[in-house]
């Protein structure tokens, strides 16, 4: 590990596990002694939590696709000064789950064509990358199973059916090959502490 | 005037009286017959409103100059889709009091020296120029002072001094250097009528 920490972060389709696989796999890495800070996006921050109020309440179609694109742009600055940056400055490993990538599958691919507007808004306003992500793969069917059962309220994203949950994990996927040297694709489709064993396993070969 | 409407805005800094000019403006196109939408920046839609509420309330450094500039281009992009653009369309004339040349001398020059980064965004997700800008000149002095009698309440940009107001002055003059064939500069130290008459007249040249 780094001296200017490392930065982690978890991707993948609604229902695949990553909230549940972040958390635990900041449980373990604090258990063995890391310095840990678990955050989340949309949010993260204050400010970035009141932009994401703003984007998830409302009408679907309150936003256009570009609006949205701006307002977490905007998000992720806010908590990459305020919460991301400061942690790593100070050796901590930070875990978030959903970064860039998945603004590159949604606003990129899901909302419209707007990939290339995506890339150059970030190179523009955010620029890093995580050092490592994790994308945990899985059959859109179980994942939507396992959104819907949660019953979180913020249904905007995750009410589009399984033909949209399909063309997210086909985006991610090549995200996966577009990026290798970053992500790293995770079976999702195990018992919880398979798969958990096996985030475990790629994180602590990244740290020694 | 062209089929598609004419897109006019007022700029210059605080207490110049472009508020006050954009409204006799309308007020004197609608005398003439003409269908005139009066709006102005930061808001001008049910979105940028919620947006310019976000930006506005809270401490000062709430946000960075990156992060305001992001939410600002979030709420322009919203102004534009939802308000300016539908009416230009319909071949209205569309005045608006501040546009992206505020955000040039505001976020590219007062806040930091983000300028480059403000032209490659606005190029990005703006893309649209107004077709007249009509730029109030005056005095910081006498613009200050007429600022901080209206008491607002609005107090962030418009409590920093006659030091910035200065710069902000000639961030603005130098932008009508930039643009000479759509910024017209307006001597605004004259009386209200006067500086109404002189608007009147460049823009009434512009229509026919």
């Amino acid at each position: 590990m780094s001296a200017a920490g490392l930065f982690v972060t978890f991707e993948g389709i609604d229902g695949s596990g990553k909230s549940t696989q972040a958390r635990m796999l900041a449980d373990h890495l604090r258990q063995s002694g890391h310095d840990v800070l678990l955050t989340r996006e949309p949010g993260g921050s204050p400010g970035a939590e009141d932009i994401r109020a703003l984007v998830l309440e409302g009408e679907p179609d309150r936003w256009s696709a570009e609006t949205e694109l701006l307002l977490f742009t905007a998000a992720r600055r806010d908590h990459l000064e305020r919460t991301i940056n400061p942690a790593l400055a100070e050796g901590k490993i930070v875990i978030c789950d959903r970064f860039a990538d998945s603004t590159r599958v949604y606003q990129g691919v899901s909302r419209g064509n707007l990939r290339s507007q995506v890339d150059k808004l970030h190179n523009l306003m955010i620029g890093r990358e995580p050092d490592l992500t994790l994308l945990i793969d899985m059959d859109p069917g179980a994942g939507l199973e396992r959104a819907l059962s949660r019953g979180t309220g913020e249904e905007r994203f995750e009410s589009f059916g399984t033909g949209l949950q399909e063309r997210m994990r086909q985006g991610f996927l090549d995200l996966a090959g577009e990026f290798p040297d970053r992500i790293t694709i995770v079976d999702g489709t195990g018992g919880i502490e398979d798969v958990a064993a096996d985030i475990q396993r790629i994180a602590t070969d990244r740290l020694t």
